[in-house]
């Protein structure tokens, strides 16, 4: 590690990373838009919340804000092309459904569009929007969830390994790659270790 | 994509994914502390901005209402053992940098800790914070960013891929796998796929 320690100064900008790539979907199950995004976060816990940010210019501003609705479809590596292609092209222009041949489902909850082809759906609903600059950050209640049954096991315990999602992390995207630890193996006694390691 | 298509409804929870794990350093640097958090997001870019979830229990929490300032240094592979650690352990039992063996230095701009083997460190100063529940979301500005020397070539290009970057999948900590793409590569023309294919 100490090859990082010498550091040069930069410019500030949005330097965190990786982070998520997702896809986010909105407006009416009639007319859906499907928007990329990388500004996404979990927010909070209890009760379950993530963030959105958004540009005002964006077709799917005005859409969420319309609503107060919108859908995060996770990304698994089968899905990459469509998330940069629904990155960089606008909904102004396209039917980006049609365009990527993804399959449009109403969510059970709020009926949101979601993508059917994705691993995991998040239905949010808008609970506050702040303008920061360039950005309004969506803050938003995740009130509906659901998850591919091929990634449960008979228990229903869900693996996420499965999913094969994909990291955003300066301008490319990643699969992830070897397991390097689980949440607490810093302080694990040794027959949690040897467990985890079986699985 | 088609096995994922059959879907099960499961209880709302913070399934968003992959997230970043970073370090976020606050309090004095004569008496610093260290935080692992996973809710952390870029949420604007122009003026760039990122949020932080905390919450309020933790001793981390308190310092930053104090100073008004964090910073957060993001982790590479050689640092998963410590970023763990100081997720599951408090300041308030121990000194963090002590336990670890990780190396204080004082940021150029804020005068905010920092984490010397980190490859990036950005110096935020908190702008607003919103009470959401279980955490509270700390927006701030990114004022200051310092990138390891390593990572840069000699025209001061960064390479984000020799950071070695981590990432968090529902409890488990990753490496960056393959590279899938980059930003555009889906309406790219012919030159420009050649031309990034050998970088």
């Amino acid at each position: 590690m100490q090859r990082f320690v010498q550091k040069q100064a930069l410019k500030p900008s949005t330097f965190l990373s990786p982070v998520p790539a997702v896809m986010v979907t909105c407006g009416d199950p009639e007319k859906p838009n499907i928007i990329t995004l990388a500004w996404a976060g979990t927010v909070n816990s209890e009760p379950p919340m993530l963030s959105i940010s958004v540009r005002k210019s964006r077709y799917s501003h005005g859409l969420i804000k319309k609503t107060g609705t919108f859908g995060v479809n996770l990304v698994s590596q089968g899905l990459c092309w469509e998330t940069d292609f629904c990155g960089v092209k606008s909904g102004r222009d396209l039917d980006k459904f049609q365009a990527t041949g993804l399959t449009c489902v109403a969510s059970p909850t709020l009926k949101i569009p979601m993508i059917a082809e994705s691993p995991v759906h998040l239905e949010c609903k808008v609970r506050q929007v702040l303008e920061l600059g360039s950005h309004d950050l969506f803050i938003a209640d995740i009130v509906g969830v659901q998850v591919a049954k091929s990634l449960m096991d008979h228990k229903g315990t869900v693996d996420m390994r499965k999913a094969d999602l994909v990291a955003y992390n300066h301008g490319e995207y990643y699969s992830l790659g070897k397991i390097l630890g689980f949440f607490g193996y810093s302080i694990a006694g040794k027959d949690v270790l040897k467990r985890r390691r079986r699985t």
